[in-house]
């Protein structure tokens, strides 16, 4: 506060004005105040100048990664105590833990905390008009089974620290800002991706949502969990009891692309489409030994066969196909498995091109199934009996285009942020994962920074991104929001609470 | 009896000699006998005639069959009560009651049992040389988690019948018939196929099969289960302390080759080799959507070329090549799997070709991991980050060829069994699975009987062999025993009880 009354004295001013969730704030050691009066910095009074010199304090930020990591630490993958991976599932203990300090944290930074049907916790920071929707910042702490420190973890913490800077520079915005996370969004403990924000969209029932079952061991469900860690809110999960007004989210590329064009900070414009697919092969569990090749139905080799058809047809379609499930029965070495399922996700940037791909699966896989030649795939093979095989889609995310004003503060934020060199080390790109962003797109203008991580390693406990990164990421996260915030009143726009169009 | 005494009266004697175990045998109904003096049929005094004339009792032996199998009963297939699989696990509760009943019927039957320190069951019924060692049928009472009713059970039943029908006509042979139940012989729990007559051929050491530990959950050892049903017996498992004459094993064939052929009885010549590996793939596990298909170490993908390769080797090498169990790590639909695990059984009549298979194997599938194209296996693909991977080889079973006398035996029953049109339905074959006739044909003179099985489904709750045809084979079973035990007599032959090359 020293520095910026000596350095921006234009844009100090006195208010005579309360803010009682302010008045949580802890006292900052040199600083104090009288009840009635206080020094206020707003933001639609800051120039660029000044909105450039509020800064996140990187190790700050470094520590409250770290700090809020002992909650579901995961494999050890280098010497330091940093150096693991996380296993924090949704709604377990751990991710109780996690919860609680996000409560903790930020009510004592002066913001109002709301938990919902989904257990999302929404933590507002009061603006000047705390009558219109917080513009929010957000992402998710729980994370896969054998996750990083990173994914989601530094998009919430990017956040608290926002937050921190905030107070520390008693800046007040024009509109409420606000951070939520986002409950499941890996859908990796209830198998459905970003599930809580899609409640919160009205995309997904909430019924369906708080009646998922866990995957293992398979007896608690959502709502169960919920309640057991007390999470279950009494707020309807709605963009229509929590409206926002805009969703910024910050995030690791989870892909190689920044790290191998050497840039730092990845601007999305949306994210990619994507379709996934359970496919039960079914053949019959005969004996190894004795069961030549042309009397077989063998579920696997079928599998194995599709599965490698469908990196083909993604190589040919330049877009992408992976199995990350398999599950075989009856599972011995010496019986021809007779039932395999494997699940399968395709993804590409457009709608079109995901849409020829599950096409093509569906007249392919079949045909692989009754044993016909699809791409070669029968070279040097024996034909055995008839397999049959059932294709399932589970889910189906059209490609997301975020909005061009969320966009647009991004890139302002991100040239401030990355100083004369900018335009050197920025890049536009398309998310190849989903993220909650992609609900709150549907509901209130949304966009995404991505920050590179090392090999473009994610979903795994190695994954890691540069402390020097993660704090750009958030340096231009808390300007992308304060810049919107600015924007917002500028234009005295107020975004429809409805799905649009760009 | 008394039907016998008619036709055969000349081979009819009064015996002096006193049968302690033959008391035992339950009152048949229609006869009695002095204690001191008792009709006795002598298999050396029986022409080829009388032997024919000794028949199996078909309804007899399928209500052994299906009553035994309300111990471990499995997946319902059909209508009726018996057209159900078996899930009947070695040294579950259930194995122990099969187990109960065999002991129970074997010594109401005359027999001395014996149980080893591996749980196999001998039950032995006195000969006129008891002295030497007994002529043993045996096969084995567990069987798949998703097995069927004939796999093993049909050849101990059959056993149990033979006794009977030597009780009931009281048939004194030369030498002691035995049957015996060998334990674990599926490898299904406890990973290690024949492992207790493995133990009994002196090819596995006692410690290494008390150490198995189960597949699920994997705390219980097959020491630990053995005592703890009660067949942990103090007798060494040993060929030295329980010597075989010979070891014939009735069995289905669990192939299509009899059906196919429209035959019905497999004289089994000996059994193929087979080694069994354990392939490790390591890749990366990363974000599926975010990982484009050259920045990939795909594990799964890698596995998937490399069982089609397996299959093509397994083709062209006019093999067999099965991979019957898979597991992947992490497991997440959007995750790309780090480590893929999986079996690979690779089978062929030679040795010399089971060994070029296993050659093959060590030198493609590295090259397949590194990227390299392999028979056109990344035709249409995107070659990727290198994955690792390891190859261990688990067990290895060099081709066994059956002894010339118990084949002889076996053509012999099967003509007589067969009648004049014998020739069109016998079937001299090599067996694809492996048996406990693979270890004991290293220590006694040995050979095996097929019978076809529907469509040669096997390893499969719906396994099925008609009445008649397990009835056929037990027919056969029986004369083998008996002419063996009359071709022993013959000869005078001591076969040696060291590994012995035809």
């Amino acid at each position: 506060m020293a520095l910026l009354a000596n350095r921006f004295s234009s844009a100090l001013r006195t208010t005579g004005r309360s803010y009682p969730a302010l008045s949580k704030l802890p006292a900052a050691g040199q600083r104090s105040f009288s009840a009635s009066s206080r020094w206020q910095l707003h933001t639609k009074e800051m120039n660029d100048e000044i909105l450039a010199s509020l800064k996140v304090n990187q190790s700050r930020l470094m520590e409250d990664i770290h700090y809020t990591c002992q909650w579901g630490m995961g494999k050890k993958w280098g010497a330091r105590s940093t150096e693991t991976g996380m296993s924090r599932l949704a709604l377990s203990d751990a991710d109780k833990e996690a919860r609680d300090w996000f409560m903790r944290t930020t009510e004592a930074l002066g913001c109002n905390t709301t938990v919902d049907a989904m257990g999302n916790i929404f933590a507002v920071r009061p603006g000047i008009r705390s009558d219109k929707p917080p513009t929010f910042v957000g992402s998710h702490l729980d994370t896969q089974p054998t996750g990083g420190r990173y994914d989601g973890i530094l998009g919430v913490t990017a956040g608290v620290e926002l937050l921190k800077v905030l107070a520390d520079n008693w800046v007040e915005t024009e509109y409420p800002v606000g951070v939520v996370n986002w409950t499941n969004e890996e859908g990796a403990r209830f198998p459905l991706s970003m599930v809580s924000s899609g409640v919160w969209a009205g995309s997904i029932p909430l019924e369906t949502a708080h009646n998922l079952r866990e995957i293992h061991p398979g007896t608690a469900t959502m709502a169960s969990e919920l309640a057991r860690i007390g999470y279950l809110g009494k707020t309807p999960a709605s963009y229509e009891s929590m409206p926002m007004g805009a969703h910024f989210e910050l995030h690791i590329e989870q892909g190689p692309l920044l790290e191998m064009a050497n840039k730092k900070v990845g601007i999305v414009q949306g994210v990619q489409a994507y379709k996934w697919f359970t496919i039960t092969v079914k053949g019959r569990d005969t004996h190894t030994g004795t069961t030549d090749l042309k009397s077989r139905a063998d579920a696997l080799l079928t599998a194995s066969k599709m599965i490698l058809h469908s990196h083909r047809l993604a190589t040919t379609n330049s877009a992408l196909a992976s199995t990350g499930i398999l599950n075989l029965k009856p599972g011995s070495t010496n019986t021809v498995p007779g039932e395999v399922t494997f699940s399968l996700d395709i993804r590409a940037p457009k709608d079109s091109t995901v849409q020829r791909m599950a096409a093509q699966i569906k007249s392919d896989f079949p045909k692989i199934a009754a044993g016909q030649d699809v791409m070669n795939c029968n070279e040097n093979c024996i034909t055995g009996l008839p397999c049959e095989v059932s294709i399932t889609e589970d889910f189906d995310s059209p490609a997301t285009t975020f909005h061009p004003d969320c966009i647009a503060a991004v890139h302002q934020a991100a040239h401030s942020a990355l100083g004369s060199n900018s335009h050197n080390l920025i890049m536009d790109m398309v998310s190849g994962a989903g993220h909650d962003s992609v609900y709150t797109s549907k509901r209130c203008p949304t966009s995404m920074i991505f920050v590179p991580c090392r090999e473009g390693i994610s979903h795994n406990p190695a994954e890691f991104c540069k402390d020097e990164d993660c704090a750009l990421g958030a340096q231009v996260l808390l300007q992308s929001v304060l810049r919107f915030d600015r924007m917002r009143d500028e234009r005295r726009v107020t975004w429809k609470q409805e799905p649009y169009t760009l």
